[in-house]
């Protein structure tokens, strides 16, 4: 699979954050076109981040095909709105191990 | 599920990195009782960070198990001798979104 990963420090207001997040954000995330699965875990207080979300793809073709749409540039839009100052971005291929 | 998540910087020399972590301290990381699943994400060049690991676990408490287990602290010891440096540790508890 290809992955893309959100990572977001802690918000200020995590309560307001969350309310965003779960009801607006995530939304809008779960509907562009070949995301196939998306996984979110809340960090415990002693972890560098609050919350990271992992965007599952088939291939990196995939990815590129689903970037070009209007949903991933909307959530793109978003996500930037919202938490640009606490969210990094990372993209990578799963390997065996 | 509970996650463990290991975030690897880049090291000087990723082949030398590779080469010990597959073969040998993944093998080790395999033999963890509880241990119900392993994600290994080597990341592209922009992303802060070079390899990502998730570890899965049914919940807290089968984490927490696991961590009393002499495969588990042999496993901690030997990413802190080998890439000390370079890892950041999280934990976390998955949510729906």
């Amino acid at each position: 699979m290809y992955k893309m990963i959100a990572l977001f420090k802690k918000p200020e207001d995590p309560a307001s954050f969350d309310e965003y997040y779960f009801n607006t954000h995530m939304p809008m995330t779960n509907q562009i076109p070949g995301l196939e699965k998306v996984e979110i875990t809340k960090m415990s207080g002693s972890s560098p981040y609050y919350l990271m979300c992992v965007m599952y793809y088939a291939s990196k073709e995939a990815f590129k095909e689903a970037s070009k749409t209007p949903e991933s540039k909307a959530t793109g839009k978003d996500v930037m709105e919202f938490a640009g100052d606490l969210v990094t971005f990372m993209f990578g291929e799963d390997v065996n191990g």
